[in-house]
Formats: structure tokens, C-alpha cells, sequence
């Protein structure tokens, strides 16, 4: 079995879209993730499952209900199972993510591009 | 629930010793770790899980049976349950290591500070 040590650079350079998280890694039944993301995602949450967020490079900004965590690079956040948010950047930013295989995302609210 | 980020050079500047990883982070069953390191560690392996090494800072290499991982600032590798593999620095280098809560190291085979 070939073991590949891989660079998180030069993944990420691959990565032309936003909120299009690609797994580059596994570890057991976990995925690692990496995602280029600007303005905002959707409200939701996990319900199953914590998430992890790191910031590769640039700003990130998680909104929860009652407030805002602010990730500068070499920050991170685990998001708790069940905790409504909404992962917001202003300037692109590159994200890791690691959560289980198969973790489902459960919309919880209109974002202002619902309403119209 | 107050929800803290981490920073993770923060976190670094409190570690003094080397191969004392500590934990900063928690995420369902996982547990994130960090740790400096400098020289060789034992030869061993995780017989239930694999384990995740990413390098924060500095050159770490991980010896394989027949091969050598050698890593660099912002790369990582797996290493896949069951596999014999003995971590070592030639400088002092900084990782982040993600692994389930309560993983167990099996000891596999002397290293040469065991064999006087």
C-alpha cells in the first residue's frame, strides 16, 4: 500500500468554484475538505454530527443565532451537533472541513436570496 | 454554550515539551492534538484506528517499513490502521494529529535508545 503525503496548497490551487468542498483525505469514516468560499452559505445545521473549520487563508466569518466567531488564518471552530450556522467571508477565503462520510445538512431558514 | 475558536500558534507557544501532545480541540468521539516534536519517536502502530499528522511547522518524517513520508509545512498524511510507523524530526517541528479519543499505541519494535 502506497501512503501519499498530501499538500494542501496544491489542492486547493485546483479549486476554481465557491462552496464546492472537495475531500482530499480520509480517516476512517471521516472525510478532511477543502473548499474555497465567498459571501454567504445557507443557515443549517448537523444533526448528527460536530464539524470542524479551519482557516487555511483569509477571513471566515460563522454566524450563530445569538452570535459571530471570527476566523482569521490558523483559527478553527468546531461547530457543535445541532447548532444552527451560517458560514459567511467577505474576500474569499480557503477553508479545511472535516466531518463523518455521508453528513447531511438540514436547512434551517430563508437566507435573503429566498426572499427574494 | 459559548462556542470558542482556537488559535492554533496560541496554542503552540504553551507546549515546552517535546511528544507530549495536547489536546485543543474536541469533535464527536475525535480529538484534535497538537505537539512538538523533536527527534525520534518509538516505532508503533494503532491496531482500531487510523491517524492523521499534519505539519504546522518544520519537517517531520514518518518511517514506514519500507518507505519514508517526508513532510513539510502545510502537508499531511494518513497513516492507515495497522501500520508500523515511527515519527522523527531533526529539528524541532509543530503537528496537529487527529485521532479518536482513548486510541491505544501498540509498540512494535525497539528503538535503538532501547537497545542501549
Amino acid at each position: 500500500m502506497k501512503i501519499e503525503k498530501i499538500n494542501i496548497d496544491q489542492k486547493l490551487k485546483k479549486i476554481n468554484e465557491h462552496w464546492s468542498p472537495r475531500v482530499f483525505a480520509e480517516m476512517n469514516d471521516y472525510q478532511f475538505k477543502l473548499e474555497k468560499v465567498k459571501d454567504e452559505f445557507i443557515w443549517h445545521k448537523h444533526e448528527e454530527t460536530d464539524e470542524a473549520f479551519f482557516v487555511i487563508n483569509g477571513r471566515l466569518t460563522i454566524e450563530l443565532k445569538e452570535e459571530k466567531v471570527f476566523l482569521e488564518k490558523g483559527e478553527m471552530v468546531v461547530i457543535p451537533c445541532g447548532v444552527e450556522h451560517r458560514p459567511f467571508a467577505e474576500e474569499e477565503c480557503e477553508i479545511m472541513l472535516i466531518e463523518p462520510k455521508e453528513t447531511c445538512l438540514l436547512y434551517t431558514s430563508p437566507s435573503p436570496r429566498d426572499r427574494g
